[in-house]
């Protein structure tokens, strides 16, 4: 049986919350049952929604606060006036030690900015980012930075690649995950001066990962590499692309099979097969976009996800929490520290 | 019947040329019978392809060059010392007035940067863009860069938005088509700076520009508006992060249904419908991407596509030829500088 792991909850974050949010943490107990929740929000709320739910009762913990961050509230705002509210509440339980990791499916921007200013970041990071899993042919592919910095030096590509590189072994149980860096061409010679440098250092530095170099837009979903390293405003649009192609495509199976009377007929012999396309490109399958890089584990479901997909953002906390994503990470700068130039100090040109 | 039209072509450019060259000659020829074609490129192979296609023979001219541009050949070094290469002197061609545009499925940093210093920009336009069409929800959107440009600054993509209204209402017949401009979130106060200010620029103008605003990566394929604007870098990339989308799609509907005798059968009912799908996303049927803002009509073709999409390049290359979209663009940025502060102007500070 799995040790006990306490996950604080953003009860009032989301569309849908604070609704969405228990019945998503009902999904994840069913699955999970090692796992105890601290769910900050209005009780008055949340507690009925519960109720309903006896098994809930020995593994969740409410703890009231009238204050929610709303989803267009500005990250310097939320910094400023919301200490008192779900999300903050529910990063600090992180920082306190009374959790080991959050899950929220508020405002991006504002659980970024509180989590970093709780949270810290770790040793030899200079920016968190944030990182998600795709569907590939060959598997799954982990990319990021996926919003978290829309202006991203080559430092902070490197770090990303170190972050994500060790997620992929940590994590994903990967021995030798291959790292490639975003870029509109795979030529040496192409692109932005950041992903030149960043790609330089990566290639001539002592960092014991495997560099494969540049890829392109159509690499993420062949599965090229194990981990995509990408600016926040590029992984931000490339996520968000496929997902809008996603979605094109599907429109576009739906109505042919509407189109006409044999159409119909075929879709009634194939609706099991269709439905495994569904489930394996089911956007909610991937919820749950992770902030590395902080002291302490952040997890970001999609705001309107349904119950479904925030159970499964829970899944991926619980995961960082279970493979001790942050200790191998606080490990591997160290060890890099003491090896080679860091990542971080080589930027600054010293050795 | 339409006016003749005059098209220069690069026989030696791409990677099955220039078999799939001709070919795509002789399937665009069937489409438009009125268009003329001056091919450059080594007569000893391009003519005896011609040969077998009698019907080519009244339609097309062949230059003979024994210098042809390779796919990994630098643009610097083209410009330098490719001036017989049979990508230059159909350029060229147009330079000087025997060609109305020029098609090319050859190595795409040298077109255009052949295709800068031959043709030039059009007054009023620092950079020249790359514009592709996109299939979407609702029809079809225009997105550009599509990688022309890697840096952009809010003055470039001014210009851009400013050269895809031109485009939309020209050659897409639309009266008013709207403009977004592709960002990691909807709200003012995200983004980076060059969108944050071109954003503004737009926004406060006087441009007779319909801005819808800033648009996600899910815009695009969903045509929330007619045209997007970004720069080469993050364009390219959501431009091939679609394609492998969507690859990634069809192979999962093709191994559903392989994968069970229900699923062979419901595949034989929906065969059909199923056809409709792959032709209405096939990426030929995209093919063709325009260099926008130049002194004279260019289109890039895919390096890798087949006859099918040589012909949809040429057609793209007619339609900006028919639809007088250099004369237009030109008109309108005179229109510009007269009635308001130019683009190009506004960002140097003065009216």
């Amino acid at each position: 049986m799995s040790a006990p792991v306490t996950i604080s909850v953003d009860a009032m974050g989301g569309d849908h919350a604070p609704d969405v949010v228990v019945e998503g943490v009902r999904l994840a107990h069913v699955r999970l049952p090692h796992v105890r929740y601290l769910l900050f929000g209005d009780e008055g709320r949340v507690a009925p929604l519960l109720e309903r739910h006896p098994e809930l009762s020995g593994v969740c913990t409410v703890r009231h606060t009238d204050e929610s961050v709303s989803n267009d509230a500005k990250p310097s705002q939320v910094l400023r006036t919301g200490r008192r509210s779900s999300m903050w509440l529910a990063v600090d339980a992180v920082a306190k030690g009374e959790a080991a990791g959050v899950v929220s499916a508020g405002n991006t921007g504002a659980l970024m900015a509180v989590s970093k200013f709780v949270l810290r970041t770790l040793p030899g990071i200079d920016r968190p980012a944030i990182a998600g899993m795709f569907p590939t042919e060959r598997g799954e592919t982990v990319m990021l930075d996926l919003g978290a910095n829309v202006d991203c030096d080559a430092n902070n590509l490197v770090q990303f690649a170190v972050m994500g590189e060790v997620f992929a072994r940590a994590v994903l149980g990967l021995e030798q995950p291959t790292i490639g860096l975003l870029n509109v061409g795979s030529e040496e010679l192409k692109g932005n001066d950041a992903v030149k440098t960043a790609a330089n250092t990566l290639r001539e530095s002592q960092l014991p990962i495997r560099f494969h170099g540049f890829v392109e837009g159509n690499d993420i979903c062949a599965g090229t590499v194990d981990v995509v390293v990408t600016d926040g405003f590029t992984g931000n649009i490339a996520l968000k692309t496929a997902e809008g192609t996603v979605r094109l495509y599907s429109t576009c199976i739906k109505q042919a099979f509407r189109n006409s009377i044999l159409a119909k007929i075929g879709f009634v012999f194939a609706r099991q097969a269709l439905h495994k396309v569904k489930v394996r490109t089911d956007p909610r399958r991937y919820n749950g976009a992770m902030f590395l890089g902080l002291n302490g584990i952040a997890v970001k479901s999609h705001g309107g996800t349904d119950a479904f997909g925030f159970a499964n953002a829970i899944g991926v906390a619980v995961d960082l929490v279970t493979h001790g994503y942050n200790d191998r990470i606080r490990h591997e700068f160290e060890r890099l520290n003491a090896a080679a130039p860091a990542p971080s100090q080589s930027a600054a040109g010293n050795g």
